[in-house]
């Protein structure tokens, strides 16, 4: 398993990344669907050990929330190899702004870890703006970004993915959905984001694993975001088909 | 005032429109904006008396509530000569197809009316969805519309407007603002709209006060939904600034 293109599998298992001295995984279609362990993916994470890093566009949990949320489906991942797009936009926002007054479209978790960096969460004035996938998010959260953005805030979107795949393989809106509200109220919109296809998560979790991207695994499901991050960070890619696409079509008789 | 082509005032006033045997006036930016009645518009409102139709995107009241609304800022315009596009959304959906399941992105008054109308109310295999402005849009109700569209709803959206001017004279969100939203997660989107720019809400009027296009004239702040839509009724048309370019700008001393 070290060819140098692309691979794709419908499902993980143990041993299939024993070559690389880190690997970075996707979670949503990889790892879970839903809140359920998808076929193969505890065995995996099992045989990948602390060469498992999570590589995620989640931006609604913290690594804190979504290690103890994945212990519960028989992942032993620690936080501290979690890299989550909406908790990264937040510390990559509290390094290069610290105490910013920060206007936050986003979870009660993010407004809290927020807080623990020395952000200060407001609703008008604000230095900066964080979008991420926001489950209070409608007309009154558009109105108030727009004016902040009117009054000079630089926005952050902590995610592009305008969906990932629900557990019934339907469209789940994901944050980039969000984003495109806010693009039709305020059209000359101009942002950042960490989460793929942007390698910022990529990076750290190499950084923190202390290896090269040529010893590096990524494992994703989705071609535009995990493949384009994978493949801009110079790091081999095995795609994992979405379970959608991986269960095989009902039969007759079924 | 019976020149062809479209006028624009800085504000109404009474008298203006009395060459007309009926008056259709959009609501948000000409008569009011926000909670506030514009200059000169409730002297407008009392010359035309009984000519006056509201004719307006507003999707969030019905026209018992907005009359009473109204009232309360001056203006005596009964429900029967205020035409809503969530409103009459609602009503072409009972007239199409009577007793349908409906999915309502919309407001409670919307709600309420919508039973009044026989519409069964639903959140999952829905005969039709109705996108309008709805206070509680979100990740709940984009999934949910993204479910019953997959399940084969048609989709009807009030109104089309991605804005509309706030007190403040900044974009506020309107439905076509999370009809963007929905789009990104479904991008095969097809749906029917009564809401300016189309003509139905101007016909609806003018066959409820009994009149010629030729005999009417309509008053809007919007030339891309007011000022087409009266162009393709062949109406004539009355351009008023909306009250930010109407406003004097600030001068030294202010």
């Amino acid at each position: 398993m070290q060819a140098a293109g692309p691979l794709t599998v419908t499902r993980l298992e143990g041993g299939l990344a024993d070559a690389y001295a880190a690997v970075l995984c996707d979670l949503d279609g990889c790892l879970v669907s839903g809140a359920t362990a998808l076929p193969g993916a505890v065995d995996f994470a099992r045989s990948c050990g602390p060469r498992l890093w999570i590589v995620s566009n989640n931006s609604s949990d913290t690594a804190a929330s979504l290690s103890d949320r994945l212990a519960t489906l028989g992942f032993d991942i620690p936080p501290e190899r979690i890299l989550l797009a909406g908790e990264q936009a937040l510390r990559d926002i509290a390094d290069r702004r610290p105490g910013a007054r920060i206007y936050l479209a986003a979870s009660g978790r993010l407004e809290a870890l927020a807080r623990s960096l020395g952000l200060s969460p407001v609703t008008l004035m604000a230095d900066v703006a964080l979008l991420a996938r926001d489950p209070d998010f409608g007309l009154v959260r558009l109105s108030q970004l727009v004016r902040v953005l009117a009054g000079g805030a630089e926005l952050v979107v902590a995610n592009p993915d305008l969906v990932h795949p629900g557990a019934d393989g339907l469209p789940e809106p994901e944050t980039g959905a969000l984003l495109a509200s806010l693009a039709a109220c305020w059209p000359d919109l101009t942002y950042q984001t960490v989460g793929k296809p942007q390698t910022a998560l990529l990076s750290e979790a190499m950084r923190r694993a202390g290896v090269e991207a040529a010893e590096a695994l990524f494992v994703g499901d989705n071609p535009l975001t995990d493949g384009i991050a994978a493949q801009r960070a110079g790091i081999a890619f095995l795609h994992v088909l979405p379970p959608v696409l991986a269960a095989p079509g009902p039969t007759k008789g079924d």
